[in-house]
C-alpha cells in the first residue's frame, strides 16, 4: 500500500533488555498495549478508541487547521490518517476511521467542544492538545486552549464521548460534518429532537477511486439537553452588491431555531450551554452505513443508557479477551509492548458492518440485506492475504471463517469476489486476485465450513473470464494466451499484475486439485509457472516484457524505490519483485543459477538497501533463505535485525503504513518464529522466537490440540545479549536439527516446540554487533 | 415592496381603441389572460403554469448564466424574479416561485433537457429560447441549442413537464439543485426508484431575513425509465499536489452508480437516454413543505397517472371559473388583457401551503398540523392588506375567510398574527401591524364566520404588548407613550412605522367597536390620530421628529425617490406619506390648511413627480381627491392617465413590483371604478369605470345579490374618444349627482350601477390630451 517514508535511521542498535523475567499472569495484556505505536511514520494507525474488529472507531483528529502546531496537514500533501502524533492541533473526534492505510477516506462526523463564546470554525474552536493517554477502548486527551478535558471510548458500532469543562460558564458541543479525511463532500442532517441528531455524510473517494462512494449515517445523543443549539453552514461567497446584502456570504452562518434537514458541503450542529465548574457532557454516537434509522438502533441497542465507565469496561474487557489468545513470557517491556500492540493492530481490519439487526449495505449495489454471520469489511486484500488472513486463521479461526463467508456473499451479490474493498464498494486499488488466495490458505488451514463449491465458481470468474469483463484481472487476455502481461503502458504495472496472478493461480490449482478438479488443477499450476518469461538472464532479475516479446530497454532495476513510478512495478522496483514467486522459490532459485546465486543475489537486496520493510511485494525475502538449510542463519539474522530496526515502542514504530495490519503480522509471526512465506501452502519458514515462551490457544473446533507453546532462551545469562540464532528445535521427543522450515499441521499438533538459540549462527559463525 | 424601476417614457397617449364591441360569450376568459404582463420592468410575475393560489408554479428560470443572452443575471445585482421578458437563456423550470415580489427567493429544482453528451453544467447546457407561448396554467418554449419543445402544465401541488426531442438520439433530463433564485443553500436528494427521485433544498433568506429558513420537498418521477442516471456534484475546489490527484475538485462529478442520499451546495441528478426523433420524455413534480413523503403523496394524488393533456385541461378550467367571477363587456382588447391578467395574478398569492392529507409546517416551529380549511402562505401584508384582500373579500370571499382563518392559526402557533410571512416562517419584512387591518377590513365586509374572540386577543397583543417582547412592532414604547414613533436612528423608518401604526390602530378601534370593547375603542381611535405629532407647518408635510421631541433638521421632503434611504422613511420619500392617512383624509386636510390647500398640493404630488405608481404608501392619493366633489374630476383624470401609461398589455406592462397582486388589484379596483382607499373603512372612492358592462358574480353566502353590474359609456361614438369624466351615476331609480364616493354595502347591493360619462370634466372643463 502506498505511504510515504520518513528518513530512517540505518543503524542498527543492539536491543536493550530487560533483566528479570516478567510475571504477566495477574497483569492485564491490555496494559501491554500502546496504541501510539504506529502514530507516526507514515504507520497510519489510530490512538482513539475501538473494540476487536469494531465498526465504530473514535480517534482524536488533529491533521488541519494550524500551521504552527501541526507539522502535516491533510491538504497539504498526500495523508491518509486522521491523526499523527506529530501534531497538537486537535479539531475533535472523528467517527468511524481506517487504520494503517495508505488512501485518505473516512475520518469525519467530527465532535469537540469549546468553552467561550459559539464559534464553529474549527481554526478557532481547535485547540492546542495535551496530556494524551490511549488504552484499548479508552482515549483521554486535554484541549488546553478550553481546560477540557476530552475522553472516548466504543462499542461495536457507537462511541460515546465525555466532555468536562473545568472552569465551567459558557459551553459549546460541536459536531462538524464539513471537517473530514475523506475527499468526498456533502453531508446532511437534522434534529429528531433537541438532544437528537441524525443525518449522513457521503464518503468515498478512497486512493482517489472517485465512484466507490457510500454514505456514513450517524445518531447523536447529548446527555443534557441544551438551552440554545441549532446548525450551522458555510455559505458560499458571494460578489458584487450580493455580498454586501448577504451578512452570512462566504461565512459560518449560524442556525439558532430552524431544526429540520440541513444539507451543504460544510455544516454542523452546536448546543451551548451555562456548565458548573467540573461538569461533564457526554454525546453518544451511533453509526450505519444502511441508514439514520439503523444508526440509532445501534445507538439504543448498544447503549440503552449513559454509562461511560460501563461503555469502557466491556471495550477493555472484550479487548483482553482477544489478546489472551496468545500470553507470552519473557521479553523487554517494549517487545511485550511492541507484540501486543501489533496483535491489536491484527484486529482493527476487517471491521464488522453490519447492524444490530443484521442489515448491511450489499456489495456495489448499495441495497440492504440482513447476514446471519459477522458481515466484515475493510478488505485490503492485496496487503492481508500475504500474513494477516494465515495469522487470523490460526488465532481466530472463527473471525476468519466469518471473513471467508463474508468474500463469498460479497460474489454473491456484486458478482465478484473482493479486491479492495470499502464499506461494501470495490475501489479496485492495487492489482492481482487476492481473494483466491486467502479462500485457500483458509482451506488449506482446515477451515472448511463454508460454501466451496461455490467458492470454487467465485476463484474462476476471476480466473477465467475473458476480455474487459473480467473486473478483477484487467489484462486477463494477454495473461492467459502469451503467460505473462506485457508492458502496454508507460506505467501499467504489467510485472507486479502477472506475479500476483501466478501466486493466486498457484493457490487456485492448489484449491482444485482439494476439490478433485484435476483437468483446472493442471492449467492453473501451468499458469503459475509463467513467471519464468520474465526471467531475464541478462540483469538476472524479473523484466518487463513489450508486446512484441522483447524485454524492456532500458531497464533501470533499482528505479522505483519510495514509490516512484517505475514501468511494469507497482509501488516497488525489480529488486523488490524478483524474489515475488512464492510458490516456487526452488524453481526461481535453479533459474537464476542455482542456490549459491540466489542466495548472493537475495543477500545483496538487504545489503544494497533495495529491501523494502514497509511494502508487501518482499517483506517475505528474510525468510526465503530457509529453503536453503546453510543459508537459514541469514533469516534469522536479518529479521532480528529488522525487527530490531523498524518495530518499536514508540509511535513511529511500525516501517510504514500498517496496510490495515499486515506489518503487525509480519511482526507477529517474526517474533513468534515462524512465517507464512507463501500463502495457501501450509509450510513456514522459522526464525529465532523473542519470548522465553509462548502459549498460544487455540481453537479446538479447528486445531487438535488447545494450545500451542513455543519456548525459547533468547537471552544469554552471562552476557545478557540476545540470542538471535538457532540450529535446533524440539517437538515432543524429536530433535529437529538444521531444518528451518515446518509444515501447518505439524506445529499446530506441536503442542510445544522448544528453540534451542545461541549467540552465533552462520558459517563463519558471525554475530549481529 | 422593493423594486428597481426602469425609466418610464413620460408621455402619455390616448388609448388605441377598437372599433366595435367584443362578443365575449362564447369566448374563453383564459384566452384573455397574458402572462407575460409583469415579466419585464421588474413586474417580477412569471409567465409560467400555476392554477388559482397553487402551492406549485412552474416557470422558465432564465436569469443566469449567460452574459450573453440575459440583459440580467440574478447575481449581478438586486434581483428577484426566476424569469424575465429581457433575458433569452433558458436553464430549466424552476418549481414554486414567488409572483410580484421584491426579495430573492425560492426559483429553485430546476429541471431541464438537453441533447447530446451528458454536460452537467447549465452554462454549457443552458439553451437560447424562442417560440415562448404562455396560457393560464401552461407554457411552451423552444430550446433552439437542443431543438427541444420545453412544454409545462400544474395543478395546486405537482408539475409536470414534457420535452419532446426532435431530432432523438442522446438526450438527458436534468435536475439542477444547486442553481436557483434564493440565497441559501444546500440540498438533498436520493433515488427512490429507477425513475423516482425524492429529496429537499433549503430557502429563506428572503430579504436577506437570515433566519426565515425553511426547506421544500421535492418528488420527481420521469415517464421513462433511463438506460443510464446518476447524480452530479460540483465538487470543492483543492489546491497543490492534492488538486492533481483528484480529477473531481473543482469540477462537477457525475456519480453513474450511486444511489442513495447526495447531500451538497450544488448538486443533482441525470437521467440519459437514446430517444427516437420526436420522442417526449415527461417529468411529473410533486412538492411539500411538510416531507418528502408527502411530496411523494402529493404527485401521486394529483397526478395518480401521466397525463399531461388532462392536467392542462384541469388547470384551464379552474382559472376559466376563476376568471368568470368578473364578466366585462367591451373595452380594448388590451384593456380586457390587462383586466384579466391583473385578475390572474390577484389569484397567485396567498397559495395554499397544505398537502392533499391536509398537513403543512406550523408557523414558525417547522412542527407539522393539519389543517380543516385550506392554509395558505405568502402574506406580503404591507403590500396586500390596501386593496388585494378587500377584493377578494368582494369577488372570493370563502378564499379570503380562509386567509384570515390562517392567519389566526399562525397566531395560535407562533405567537404573532403574520406580517411578511412565507413557508411558515415571519420574515418580519416592512413594517406595521398589517394583520389587524386584514381581519377588521375582512369583518367589515360582512365576512364573520371566524373566531372573532381570538382574532381581537391577536390584534391586542400586537398593539399593546411593551417593549422588545413585541414583534411585530419593535418601537412600541415610544409609540404608545408619545404618540408617534422618533427619528432614534438615520435609517430607521420611524415615521413609515408610525403612520402605519395609526392605520393599524384605527381598524383596531372599529373592530372593538364592533366587538363592544368601547374603552378599547377609544383608545385605539386616539393613538390613530397621532399622526398629527408629524405635521409640519414649515414644509407642510409630515416630518421625522427626533427623540428631543424637535423636528428633524435639515430635511428634504423630495430626498427618498426610487427607494433612495432617507431618514425617517421606508422605500419612498415625505411626499409619498404625508397623505397617507386613509382614516382622516378629512382631518389631514384642515391641518393642512383646509380643502384648497390640501388639493393643491396633493396635485402638485403628480405635477411635480412625487408620485410613485409601484410602491403602496401614495398608491390611494388619486382617490383622496373624492373626498372634495368638485375636484373629483382630477381623479377620473389621474386613473385614466396611471391605467393608460402604467397598464399595458406587454412584458412592461405593470408599473413595477407586482407586490403579490396590489399593483394588479389597484389596476382592477380602477378599471372597475371604485377603490378601497381607506381599507378596514366602507367608503370608495369612485372613478369612471373602463368597461361598457361588467358583471360581477357575488357569493350569496355573503352577498345579498347574486350579481353586481357596472354599466357605463366610456367610449364616445362620434370622436371615438375615451369619456374619461363623470357627474352622475344611478343604482336602482336613484340618480346620485356630484357624488364620488359609495359606501361599500350600498355598492354590493346595487344590483346594477350605471355611470354616466363624458368627454370632459372639471372646472373650468378640460380633456386629457
Amino acid at each position: 500500500m502506498k505511504l510515504t517514508k520518513l528518513p530512517l535511521v540505518a543503524a542498527l542498535s543492539l536491543l536493550v533488555l530487560s533483566s528479570n523475567a516478567w510475571a504477566q499472569s495477574t497483569k492485564r495484556l491490555i496494559d501491554e498495549v500502546n496504541p501510539f505505536i504506529g502514530t507516526s511514520n507514515f504507520g497510519t494507525t489510530n490512538p482513539g478508541a475501538v473494540v476487536p474488529n469494531g465498526l465504530m472507531s473514535i480517534t482524536p483528529f488533529n491533521v488541519s487547521g494550524s500551521p504552527e502546531l501541526n507539522k502535516f496537514d491533510k491538504d497539504k500533501r498526500w495523508w491518509s490518517t486522521p491523526y499523527t502524533a506529530d501534531n497538537k492541533f486537535f479539531s475533535g473526534f472523528s467517527h468511524v476511521n481506517l487504520s494503517g492505510v495508505g488512501c485518505p477516506e473516512l475520518g469525519s462526523i467530527i465532535v469537540s467542544a469549546s468553552a467561550g463564546d459559539l464559534d464553529v470554525d474549527y481554526t478557532h474552536y481547535g485547540s492546542a492538545m495535551s496530556e494524551e493517554k490511549a488504552h484499548p477502548g479508552y482515549y483521554s486527551v486535554q484541549l488546553n486552549k478550553h481546560k477540557i478535558k476530552a475522553e472516548v471510548t466504543a462499542t461495536q458500532r457507537t462511541a460515546v464521548s465525555a466532555f468536562t469543562f473545568e472552569r465551567g460558564g459558557k459551553s459549546n458541543i460541536l459536531v462538524n460534518l464539513g471537517l473530514g479525511l475523506t475527499n468526498e463532500s456533502g453531508a446532511t442532517v437534522r434534529f429528531l429532537n433537541d438532544s437528537t441528531i441524525v443525518g449522513s455524510k457521503l464518503m468515498g473517494t478512497f486512493c482517489y477511486a472517485p465512484q466507490a462512494v457510500f454514505n456514513q449515517y450517524f445518531a447523536i445523543r447529548i446527555s443534557r439537553r441544551a438551552p440554545a443549539s441549532g446548525y450551522w453552514k458555510k455559505q458560499p461567497p458571494m460578489e458584487g452588491v450580493e455580498a454586501e446584502w448577504d451578512k452570512d456570504q462566504g461565512k459560518y452562518k449560524i442556525y439558532p431555531t430552524y431544526r429540520k434537514e440541513i444539507s451543504g458541503n460544510d455544516i454542523g450542529v452546536w448546543f451551548s450551554y451555562d456548565t458548573k465548574p467540573g461538569e461533564t457532557i457526554y454525546v453518544q454516537t451511533g453509526v450505519s452505513f444502511v441508514s439514520e434509522e439503523n444508526a440509532l438502533l445501534n445507538l439504543t441497542t448498544e447503549q440503552p443508557k449513559l454509562d461511560f465507565a460501563a461503555v469502557r469496561r466491556a471495550a477493555e474487557d472484550s479487548w483482553e479477551k482477544a489478546l489472551r489468545v496468545v500470553e507470552v513470557e519473557g521479553g523487554t517491556t517494549d517487545q511485550r509492548k511492541i507484540f501486543y500492540t501489533a496483535l491489536y493492530h491484527l484486529l482493527i481490519h476487517p471491521n464488522i458492518l453490519q447492524d444490530v439487526n443484521g442489515q448491511y449495505p450489499m456489495m456495489g449495489s448499495l441495497q440492504t440485506a440482513t447476514t446471519k454471520h459477522d458481515r466484515y469489511t475493510v478488505y485490503s486484500l492485496w496487503d492481508t492475504y500475504r500474513n494477516v488472513h494465515p495469522l487470523l486463521s490460526i488465532l481466530y479461526p472463527r473471525k476468519q471463517l466469518a471473513m471467508v463467508e463474508t468474500m463469498l456473499d460479497m460474489y454473491k451479490e456484486g458478482g465478484w469476489l473482493p479486491k479492495w474493498e470499502l464499506y461494501g464498494q470495490e475501489t479496485f486499488t492495487m492489482e492481482g486476485d487476492p481473494s483466491i488466495i486467502v479462500i485457500n490458505d483458509t482451506w488449506q488451514r482446515g477451515i472448511r465450513d463454508f460454501d466451496t463449491k461455490l467458492a470454487y465458481e467465485a476463484m474462476l470468474k476471476g480466473a477465467t473470464t475473458p476480455g474487459k469483463d473480467n473486473k478483477l484481472r484487467p489484462d486477463f487476455d494477454d495473461y492467459a494466451s502469451r503467460g505473462y502481461v506485457p508492458l502496454r503502458e508507460k506505467f501499467d504495472n504489467s510485472v507486479s499484475h502477472a506475479l500476483e496472478y501466478y501466486i493466486a493461480d498457484w493457490n487456485l490449482s492448489q484449491f482444485a486439485s482439494a476439490m478433485g478438479k484435476k483437468k483446472d488443477a493442471q492449467l492453473f499450476a501451468r499458469r503459475a509457472s509463467g513467471y519464468k518469461h520474465y526471467y531475464d538472464k541478462e540483469t538476472g532479475l524479473l523484466r518487463p516484457i513489450l508486446p512484441d516479446g522483447k524485454f524492456l530497454t532500458p531497464f533501470h532495476p533499482t528505479l522505483g524505490r519510495d514509490f516512484e513510478p517505475n514501468p511494469g512495478f507497482h509501488e516497488g522496483n525489480s529488486w523488490n519483485y524478483s524474489f515475488y514467486v512464492p510458490h516456487d522459490i526452488r524453481g526461481l532459485a535453479k533459474l537464476m543459477g542455482g542456490e549459491r546465486k540466489f542466495v548472493d543475489k537475495l543477500q545483496s537486496v538487504f545489503d544494497k538497501e533495495n529491501y523494502d520493510p514497509a511494502n508487501e511485494p518482499d517483506i517475505a525475502y528474510p525468510y526465503l533463505f530457509t529453503y536453503f538449510p546453510k543459508e537459514a542463519w541469514r533469516t534469522q539474522r536479518i529479521t532480528s535485525q529488522l525487527l530490531s530496526k523498524y518495530y518499536r515502542n514508540e509511535p513511529s514504530g511500525i516501517p510504514g503504513n500498517d496496510d490495515t495490519g499486515a506489518m503487525s503480522a509480519w511482526a507477529i509471526f517474526s517474533m513468534l518464529g515462524f512465517y507464512p512465506d507463501c500463502p495457501g501452502s501450509m509450510s513456514y519458514g522459522l526464525t529465532t522466537p523473542t519470548f522465553d515462551k509462548v502459549t498460544i490457544h487455540l481453537d479446538t473446533k479447528y486445531y487438535k490440540n488447545p494450545t500451542l507453546v513455543i519456548e525459547t532462551r533468547p537471552v544469554d545469562e552471562h552476557t545478557n545479549r540476545q540470542r538471535i540464532y538457532f540450529d535446533e528445535f524440539q517437538i515432543g521427543n524429536k530433535l529437529y536439527k538444521n531444518t528451518y522450515r515446518i509444515n501447518h499441521d505439524e506445529l499446530m499438533n506441536a503442542g510445544k516446540i522448544t528453540f534451542f538459540t545461541k549467540l552465533v549462527g552462520g558459517t563463519p559463525e558471525i554475530t549481529v554487533d
